[in-house]
């Protein structure tokens, strides 16, 4: 027989799957401050949800056994009997899902109630008014929660008799009035009489609000899975409103928004726990309760202390005060902003609560990004005139404009500007450095501007579908308002919303706190971090958030600024090698001079330097345009209609179907060797001049994309190789070379492929499009939201790596590759190395440093620290890892 | 010390990786046929070459040792000393590597004669002409072989002499003027006189052939690695000059092009083996040798039987007779067209030659192609007027078309066309119906163009890159001339050949020896075999060449018929669902219909219907087009702009950067669930149509596409079977579900992806593209051709499997997949399912089944066959492996 219920007294902390958070909270609380300060009560277990559901809301047939037994303990315990019309136990019904869904579920108070035993519970606390209180209250929460009565209902009641009585308050409200209230109540629906009958309406009904509407909506938005169900907890009440030395309220056991390390918290005289949520009547600030009732606070405080000191965690908490004595219901972690988590860490640390692993181990490393941007003003009030994706953090203020030129223009006048586009491209990336912040009405969270923008630490607001953007007409038309070029918004990419009201900014705040945190991050973790940096901007930044070098520098993004460009479609619009060699030398002093700054900004560090990758015809303008030149100049039989038609077959002769899975990457070096050879010679001479100008050489590891065979990199290797040895650098010494492996063919040879490399970095971002078949562009905006909906999907896995396909590539990569090559260099270079779940699993997989934007740095340094504290590596010697002078494996 | 000289008494036909195919042939048939049939010598071995090869061209150090020792056995063995001036040992130096290069690499003859040991030759053999002819043989071949003298200065020195003399043929000429004539060739360079210098010259000018220009363009063409090497063999010289009783020929054991019993081939009276391959002077048939030479034409005759039985295969060798005495200088399995194939196979098993496996091994499988198409007749004469790809085999001729419409008009009026285009799309399907065959400058094997015309069985030539196709102009340029639309060109996909002359075509000839291999193929092989079929006429075909079953039905290739395209479009334009769903119920019966034709086709075989998988904009026109369109409309203030625009915004919503990687597949049933319920409805309705009229059930397999996650899968099936059970269905009995495994991801999780498939299909297509991240499309043209010539790849992943990468997926994919379920029904319907190299791989791996075009049905079968000969299974139960009463699993 399975066991659907237990015991407060048989349950604990670890059995959270099985009892839910609050039930395990309460086993756990009944156990270290004993049942004077708990309520006695049980759990039905989430198991018994689940089995309910299954059987398509039938509950397990003997669960109604196993409550009966559960309540005959409760009694005894209590030394009441449930109901009893003399001095009747009553009873709350409360959810309790394995994570808190806060409001999401249901939850009955005062269960047991009927006329009958209404006459003992008057009897025993000698109130009337508190009595008649509590059945109204059983009678309306039931009607609405079981019965699913509109809540409205019974409000309308409520107001009508204050109406009525000429009360202000429900307080003013007499005893009488309660009563006549009850019956109004019941005549709105049959209220069962029988007790044991409202007990297991309202477990079923608990039971019932996990698949209800908001319910799902809310684990959808939060990833929780739908088959955890809720288990339900049942509890002897304990009265709040039980006259003047009664109250009920939430403790923290620090201030909840800063950490500081007084308890925060709220509470309500004479009032049950409902009545400090509902925001009905204004609740007291804790601090009060010391005033009124200073022997309850200072209980209150030490039981606060001592659940943390338990749980090793900030704590939230539910308690109540009846006639002057305290009484716990819940406990639970707190929920904390960035702010507080980092505040409590380093508390923690100092007060001995915790060590530094412990501390390091309370914090969301997510949520730290909110300390590194700045955002609206919380406090703030203004209208939020539509909602887009989060895309990349911060906050920014500035006048609307359309295009990349626009914005450089504008921004060259001092103009703080917003680019707003239906979507961007790589065209667009000048406007993205000119511009304060992005907008676009189309793609997720790994779309060309949420990438680009996070990459340079733009704030960024994408798939605001509810902006109509005419570029054309230069309008934005949103919700029935037109905005036109010039007009002032604002956007907070950290919440995903846009206004035009002049919304006050938050600056970002790294206090030193956040410093501590980090430095002991560091102390923590056991593999390194460095940044994805293009311009020596971008590489300032790492170095200033302390990344341990460059772990991927896109050299594609060099020739995006204005003043390469033209060059750049002169190399690839050039008929043959010559033209492209001439294009190419004009090209090579640019480059040459951005990589002088990346280096000179992180000598000492590795700086991973990726050769040329995406498709060619990326960095031409639109064919579209050049299109209806063409058509027009056809029309008016221009002269030039020529020279436009050969542009447009060279261009057509570069398109490809599917670009992604196209000419790009190591297959343009083997069949363009000039491209490489350039980008190479570019590289060694500003080696060495950095290494002239400061004595220091920095550590190239110069990286060959799109690798799917061992021999492309061979060849491109010797190829490398030899050009930089004749530009005067010493392989092994002061370069190495190797691979980004983000093709699901070099992760099944990989053995093979560490023959020709020295390191792997992985590029999980196109390792994802290829293992999934999913066109990042294509299927984050379309597909992704629908599919978890459809439960397919818990979210993008652009975001988190999907571990099953792409994180078993990647493993299977990483254990060839070192079973090839010991001391083989790995790491990984796509977003997904700054987000903290897929960090873990790169720990996990033994990789010896992950890469992400400079921004992401010191979450990446935290999630890194955490990865370790779960999941210790044995033996390990260090993460710094830098194999500058390798085995030279003959090709 | 490595041993890099082998005597021809050591080897064996085993050792051809290390002696070469000549070397390890000579040496096997010393052992079987004796010294006095085969002249003695030694082999130097390809590791040799290597290791020359390796060191910049230098030999081994102790080669010349080696081979001095070798050469003092040989000596011994002659009874004759090398070059010695009483009675010279001369010798011969050939290539021989592992696989035969015709003509690629070098040879040098009569090594050993200089001013001192002609004295010797002509004393012994008292023939003063023919020793003089081996000394000018000898000067003229050393120094054009070793030394690289143009081949034309020694003809214009015999051409010259031939005029002094007033002599016609070579054979008028005299010993004096042949004196004369080698004193004149070495005054054309430094000929050594010292025979061992001669030797060594001799051995290292065959190592350096090896990497010659020819010989590595051959093995680029051939596939044949360039590190095998080439042995070199030293070989006592026999004398087909010497005087009357003496010819060299060439002997098959069986006419080569025909395979009939009768031993063929050539010789020539009075000269050297290289006469007969020169083509100086025309051979005489070997019937003749029979009434020159009838002991030794027996003798032949018998020695070919004898190696014949010997080698277990048909058998081309060279001999010798020098003065009535018959050698043997080389034996090796002829090369024989797809027609001698057939026939030697059938006749050695009923001539108890050889048993049905042995035959069967003995044919190439994909040569087999060329019975199954017509070809241009190989004696007419016609002039190519371009090469492209060998992309559809068969020939055609017909007048030119350039649009899939004005295929269709002329063909209504009997005309025969052939569609010329760039390159072909989705749209241009209703042509390649129309059309007697389809020839495009761009693309390859893989091209959409190759592909749809395979599986039509259209002879196609694909990637004629010096055809310039105006299709404005209607005309293509060709090597200056224009042809114009309703021209006359011909075209043979066999050979990649174009041609305008009117080349009469030779008809396939599928004989009754070519039904007794594929019957006998049917007995051997372990896996079954079946067709991809679009269509009732496909599905028809199919069953003509004995497929069990379709294996593939593109569902969405009945949407492109000119009937379907507008309701397609209209469905793809529609703004809603129901307008979406009104479009579909048009389409249905159209569907349906198509489907009671294949059904019917295929009574009692598994039919494989695989539900709409390309992205929908695929069926819409081209985006071009109607931009055009509107550029006009705005020009002219045309009222039709504002519904022209609305037309181009929902197709570019529609368009996607990747579509490859896009909304597609389970995809669109995920998110437009009421296209695939459209067409179970129509499988559905056309099973029961089927049955009630044959009163037999097709055995229908549903096969959802391009799933990356198990719950895909579990969705859409549920659908698939609650539709189906609603018309009628019974599940388990009248159909099953399964899935195309077409993504890495789908491999890696196909063990969870097993619970909810009864089936897999490997669509290796998209399978190679992903796990490569190769286009098709984009990539066959551009990029394997150089990759091949890089030595990258051997040949296109599309048209041979890439068995380290997308082949590792197939196999882990079946592992994890019968893991889970061990009676899970695999097979494989992409292109890769017709070729013998994959199927080889397939057949090992594990599958029930290939699925393949139709007229690669017979290869397949063959192929299959031979895989199972070469690796058999064991305790196979049978190949017919259909379980269509599955253990249903539950979701």
């Amino acid at each position: 027989m399975t066991k659907w219920v237990y015991d407060f007294g048989e349950g604990s902390r670890d059995m959270r799957e099985l009892l839910g958070g609050k039930g395990a909270g309460i086993a756990e609380m009944t156990r270290i401050l004993g049942l004077d300060v708990v309520p006695a009560g049980f759990t039905i277990t989430t198991e018994a949800c689940v089995a309910y559901m299954r059987a398509n809301r039938t509950p397990p047939p003997d669960l109604e056994e196993q409550v009966d037994a559960a309540l005959a303990r409760l009694e005894q315990l209590a030394g009441k009997r449930f109901a009893d019309p003399r001095d009747p136990l009553l009873l709350s019904v409360r959810s309790g899902a394995r994570e808190s869904m806060p409001g999401m579920l249901d939850t009955v108070l005062n269960l047991g109630l009927n006329d009958d035993s209404i006459a003992g519970l008057v009897a025993r606390t000698g109130d009337e008014r508190f009595a008649w209180d509590c059945y109204r209250r059983l009678v309306q929460m039931f009607g609405n929660v079981v019965r699913g009565i509109a809540g409205e209902r019974f409000e309308d009641e409520i107001a009508e008799i204050k109406r009525e009585r000429g009360a202000k308050l429900d307080t003013d409200l007499d005893a009488e009035a309660l009563k006549e209230l009850t019956a109004r109540f019941r005549s709105l629906y049959d209220f069962p009489a029988d007790p044991r009958e409202q007990l297991l309406q309202a477990i079923r009904a608990v039971f019932d609000s996990w698949v209800g509407e908001r319910a799902v909506q809310y684990r959808r938005i939060n990833r929780i899975p739908d088959d955890w169900g809720t288990a339900v907890n049942v509890q002897q009440m304990v009265f709040g409103n039980l006259g003047e030395g009664s109250c009920s309220g939430v403790a923290f056991s620090r201030d909840e928004l800063s950490g500081s390390p007084e308890p925060s918290g709220d509470f309500l005289p004479a009032a049950q726990g409902e009545d400090v949520v509902s925001g009905v009547r204004t609740p007291l600030d804790l601090s009060e309760l010391s005033e009124w009732m200073p022997e309850v606070a200072d209980r209150l405080k030490a039981i606060l202390r001592q659940l943390e000191r338990h749980y090793q965690d900030m704590q939230d908490t539910e308690f109540t005060v009846q006639e002057g004595r305290l009484y716990m219901l819940q406990t639970r972690s707190a929920k904390r902003p960035a702010q507080a988590a980092v505040r409590f860490a380093v508390d923690a640390v100092e007060e001995g609560l915790l060590d530094k692993a412990q501390a390091m181990a309370t914090i969301d490393a997510g949520s730290l990004d909110a300390l590194l941007h700045p955002s609206f003003d919380p406090a703030a009030d203004y209208e939020v005139i539509a909602r887009g994706v989060a895309a990349s953090p911060g906050a920014a203020k500035g006048t609307i404009v359309f295009t990349a030129q626009e914005a450089v223009d504008r921004a060259a006048d001092g103009e703080k500007v917003i680019l707003v586009r239906p979507f961007t491209e790589a065209d667009d990336v000048a406007g993205f450095h000119a511009a304060v912040g992005i907008l676009t009405s189309e793609g997720g969270k790994a779309s060309h501007a949420a990438l680009v923008a996070r990459g340079m630490g733009r704030p960024a607001v994408t798939g605001a579908a509810d902006l109509d953007i005419d570029l054309h007409a230069g309008e934005v038309h949103v919700d029935g308002r037109v905005l036109h070029r010039g007009d002032r918004i604002a956007i907070d990419g950290s919440a995903g919303a846009v206004t035009t009201d002049d919304v006050p900014l938050v600056e970002a705040h790294v206090d030193e706190r956040f410093e501590t945190v980090l430095r002991w991050a560091d102390e923590l973790r056991q593999i390194g971090v460095r940044a994805n940096a293009d311009t020596p901007v971008d590489a300032d930044r790492a170095h200033r958030f302390h990344a341990e070098g460059i772990g991927l520098c896109r050299t594609e993004h060099m020739f995006m600024a204005a003043d390469r460009q033209p060059k750049m479609r002169a190399m690839i619009m050039a008929d043959d090698e010559a033209g492209r060699r001439a294009a190419l030398d004009e090209l090579l002093p640019l480059q040459q001079g951005d990589f002088e700054g990346l280096f000179e900004a992180m000598v000492g560090f590795p700086v991973t330097i990726r050769l040329l990758d995406p498709p060619l015809h990326e960095f031409l303008p639109d064919r579209f345009e050049l299109h209806e030149q063409i058509v027009r100049a056809r029309l008016q039989n221009s002269p030039e209609l020529e020279e436009l038609e050969h542009q447009l077959e060279r261009m057509r002769s570069l398109e490809e179907t599917n670009p992604m899975l196209g000419t790009r990457g190591v297959r343009l070096g083997v069949i363009h060797p000039e491209i490489y050879e350039m980008q190479v010679r570019a590289i060694a001479r500003a080696a060495l001049v950095v290494r002239r100008r400061t004595e220091r050489a920095p550590k190239l590891e110069i990286m060959i994309p799109l690798v799917a065979y061992e021999r492309e990199l061979e060849l491109v290797r010797a190829r490398v190789v030899a050009v930089s040895e004749e530009e005067g650098l010493t392989y092994g010494a002061d370069f190495i070379v190797g691979t980004m492996i983000e093709l699901p063919r070099a992760c099944l040879i990989a053995g093979r492929i560490a023959h020709h490399a020295e390191f792997f970095s992985f590029g999980t971002n196109d390792l994802t499009q290829c293992g999934l078949g999913f066109s990042r562009d294509d299927i984050e905006g379309r597909i992704v939201p629908r599919y978890v909906e459809e439960k397919i999907l818990s979210g993008s896995p652009f975001a988190t790596i999907d571990e099953p396909g792409i994180g078993a590539l990647v493993q299977m990569a990483c254990d060839r590759g070192r079973r090839e090559r010991p001391d083989l260099e790995l790491g990984v270079c796509g977003e997904h190395g700054g987000d903290p779940d897929s960090i873990r699993f790169f720990h996990r997989a033994g990789l010896d440093y992950v890469s992400c934007s400079p921004f992401r740095v010191p979450i990446a340094r935290v999630a890194a620290a955490q990865a370790a504290i779960a999941n210790p590596r044995e033996s390990e010697e260090g993460f710094a890892k830098t194999p500058m002078s390798p085995d030279l494996v003959p090709g």
